[in-house]
């Protein structure tokens, strides 16, 4: 698995916004700090983590081109280029590939949804031709987009009709299409349900790509490390904890939780922008009490 | 109802593209005669039908303009700036406004969605608030955007909370949350299935936005005005023609489809884009010979 | 339409039981009696008002047969003999014909469910070819089955494979789906939606089948009485006042209220059984209130 | 592990029926036969595999009475009594626990919906008391019953109010909820879906319950075999045959196919009953050749 471009853990990154709601990119540079020692490998950037949909495609531009620049050499760059505007998508593909990015990514169209799996990988195609040295993956993400395409299909369809495809970020439970995607050959398959990663593992995925890497990828890299080493006992303990502070960021409603979260590791990513809602500062409270009660110090970053 | 902004029929117009899959403002000009002359009161610019979430901010922009310039004074103009944006709604919503529109629409946000009713809200006050003279209106189309917030329950919010909160495009089959929403006072309801657009009219809609008036506003204009005579039994008859005419769309397909017919009387708006695809030739002849199977003179715009 | 077996109201009844939960056919006739006095012309006994799938066979027989000797002469009776099990289905159907039932009905299996539209049908056929001189309709209620076959589709296969096949009671908001039924000729159409019965009315609707009926009948009847006579205003009128009422039920959840709402017009049918739970003391007593401060007398049965 | 009822694989058996669609309890003996020669250790009869909501209630109670005394002493024995009507449910329970039944479980009811978590788990401690000494599990299928309460909080509650509880038949791809369960001390969770079976063991699963356990026990058996030494490349390679053979299965519709793959095992449980439908011959050998074509034999029981 050596040859493939994306493994390990991939952190689906935050997007920094001022109090103002403007974007703000000084936090980057920390960022990639804190997610290079913790053993992260890769970074997931403007997808929906980071809040790539509620960015103008300029803001889009300008956030790739920093991270870029301070990723090169130490981590893997996916920009997530999708949009419902193909001009819009393909704009921004050709800017990530120019910006030295070292993939790109879409979700489908899911306000005016293709109506055949043809049709999605026509779209799919366009778009990655605006970028056409550079590696493509579909982002897989039904519970987002209603786009409930059989992976499998997809995978042979775009293999023959998308020449830079290189796998799939599969954002879904159904681990038999997502083990019927390892079954083709060279395909890059990454899972993006964090709170299940072992079960993936055993699945067959190349590596994850999610957003509690952002501040959780000690625990989770442990657990890789013991599932490497045949250690099954060891990488269920882990996974259960792992799994357990997952619970606790859905137990404060997910998206926004976890910026608060990436903040008591050091990076404070500010507030989230409409329609995603910041936590109050009681909820605030209430989640670091949570995690401390917890014990953290064994799964965050520092 | 006279004081109301929206009554009658408002088309909600394709856009235009050449084939080359650019923008086409050409056929405006003569779309708008069209309509005027077949008794159309408004349209509902770069919705769902105008394929609006596939331009760029830009296209939007320059095709609110010459809609603009075309309408004023004979059509009722409401710009749909919705976007997963905020920044490209708002820009959108201030463009709009400056070109003279007599109304904005906003979709919610439907890729990443509001967790309450006061975040979908607030989110349409931020939109709605960068054109703050300018009437607003929700489009609901849960089929489309997933979101399946109370109507009615959302009208008492947005009254509260956006000054400019004009009414709602409804496009959804619960006509029990219609006319919940038509019983508050003074807002202006606007029913989305033209297919049965009897059964909203006997709920209490002030008038109608949907596609098929670009080219089937006769015979909708004749239900209504049967149907505001008291004449039930010819309300019904016409309803079932128009119906029956909508019921050939959707054999083909939809959306795409009505590109097609609309070409039938006279107003070419070019091909599809991506994610949707066009009709094939064979299918554009198919569908051309079942509408005159069908006997379509009656029933189209002239 | 004279001809048609069923027109006007038809009240899904509610199955009365004992406070140790036992079957209780003792309220039948006084039921039949005030149904009768207000205007139903019929019932529909052991439906999902009925709580027919939490009744054994049994049970469900010696209903049917107290039903059908109590509303002879005076009520259309239509025995609802749906059942997962098809065997049941067809005794119960058998069981129904033989006590003098007017017509029978079903839902579809709904636990598994058949795998095309075909074998629905070849169900429906199996379970009517039991009672096979007595009409038989299909019961559509996708929100509880999880079928949504289209239901102009089954009509065109029912009425080639099913002799006795007679109509369909469509418990769905689609009302472009159920005009499209009404279309077909000789069909006998009953609207489930009494919230929205005008809607429906205007739709080709022949007659209601509904769980409101059973109380609040006047009201719906005065609402026909204005559509027949081309009133529509005073129809529309009397619809908004139908459907306020029946927001109250919904706003106390639906189903067991409705017991408390006929047990407020003098038939007691006792308690639900699980999973229904009957409303507590307090939500009776705060339901009471809430329909004397609304004014119920001109709506509901006496 | 050991101290739990339930552990390594449990067949879902197929009920047989004769041509004429009649209950057919000759097969029972051959096919615990071979179960309990390929290694299976339990049975779960009348489940939905079985079509146990397509048999009457006599059917059910004989059919139980049969494989209870089949499989005395050689195969666990969970008696499926799941049924709408909680009468017939509670008679199933006492019944199959007078002939010997292991363990009862039922799903929740499906038509009427219980609207509270604690009204589903009323429902099944009503249900559990008439088996007042048998332990009692929980069929967690929403695909079937579009009962989606969360099964986590599910057992919190019944621990508190079923005293027969015993742990639950989980049969949906939630992993997160699945492991959930598992942390909650002293329950018996059984995993449903084989075709992904490696994930559930690592999410901590004591055994599976499955329809394709009655013809291809001997891979999945390896499967866990592999897993409990430790030999996770082994583990997977065997789990990537025995997904391959599931596909098959389900590249033919699944269920009525599952009754094909069996008698090609030697065990003929006759057509399936409406609404399934049995595979054509055409298909029955399309479906042989593709098996052979697979290479079968070390995946079948023999």
């Amino acid at each position: 698995m050596t040859s493939k471009l994306l493994t390990g853990l991939v952190a689906a990154t935050y997007t920094a916004f001022n109090a103002d709601g403007s974007l703000n990119l000084d936090p980057i540079g920390a960022h990639a700090d804190l997610l290079v020692r913790n053993g992260v490998t890769g970074v997931f950037v403007c997808g929906s983590t980071g809040e790539g949909v509620s960015m103008t495609t300029e803001e889009r531009m300008s956030h790739f081109k920093r991270w870029c620049e301070v990723a090169k050499g130490s981590l893997k760059l996916i920009a997530h280029v999708g949009h419902n505007s193909i001009g819009d998508a393909r704009a921004l593909a050709a800017h990530a590939a120019k910006s030295g990015a070292d993939a790109i990514a879409t979700v489908g169209p899911s306000v005016l949804r293709p109506a055949t799996l043809a049709d999605l990988v026509d779209w799919c195609a366009a778009v990655a031709g605006a970028a056409p040295e550079t590696p493509y993956y579909y982002y897989h993400i039904p519970v987002l987009t209603q786009l409930r395409f059989n992976m499998a299909q997809f995978m042979d369809m775009a293999r023959e009709r998308i020449p830079t495809f290189a796998g799939i970020k599969f954002t879904d439970e159904n681990l038999m299409e997502f083990a019927n995607c390892v079954a083709r050959n060279q395909t890059n398959m990454l899972f993006g349900r964090d709170e299940v990663l072992l079960s993936g593992l055993v699945a067959g995925a190349d590596g994850a790509i999610g957003s509690t890497f952002n501040y959780s990828a000690p625990i989770f890299n442990k657990v890789i490390a013991a599932y490497e080493k045949g250690d099954m006992a060891a990488a269920q303990k882990l996974m259960t904890r792992a799994r357990d502070s997952v619970q606790i960021l859905l137990d404060f409603g997910g998206g926004p939780a976890g910026k608060t979260m990436l903040k008591l590791c050091g990076i404070d990513c500010g507030p989230s922008r409409l329609p995603l809602r910041s936590l109050s500062l009681e909820r605030v409270d209430a989640l670091r009490a949570r995690l401390e009660a917890f014990g953290w110090d064994d799964i965050r970053c520092h």
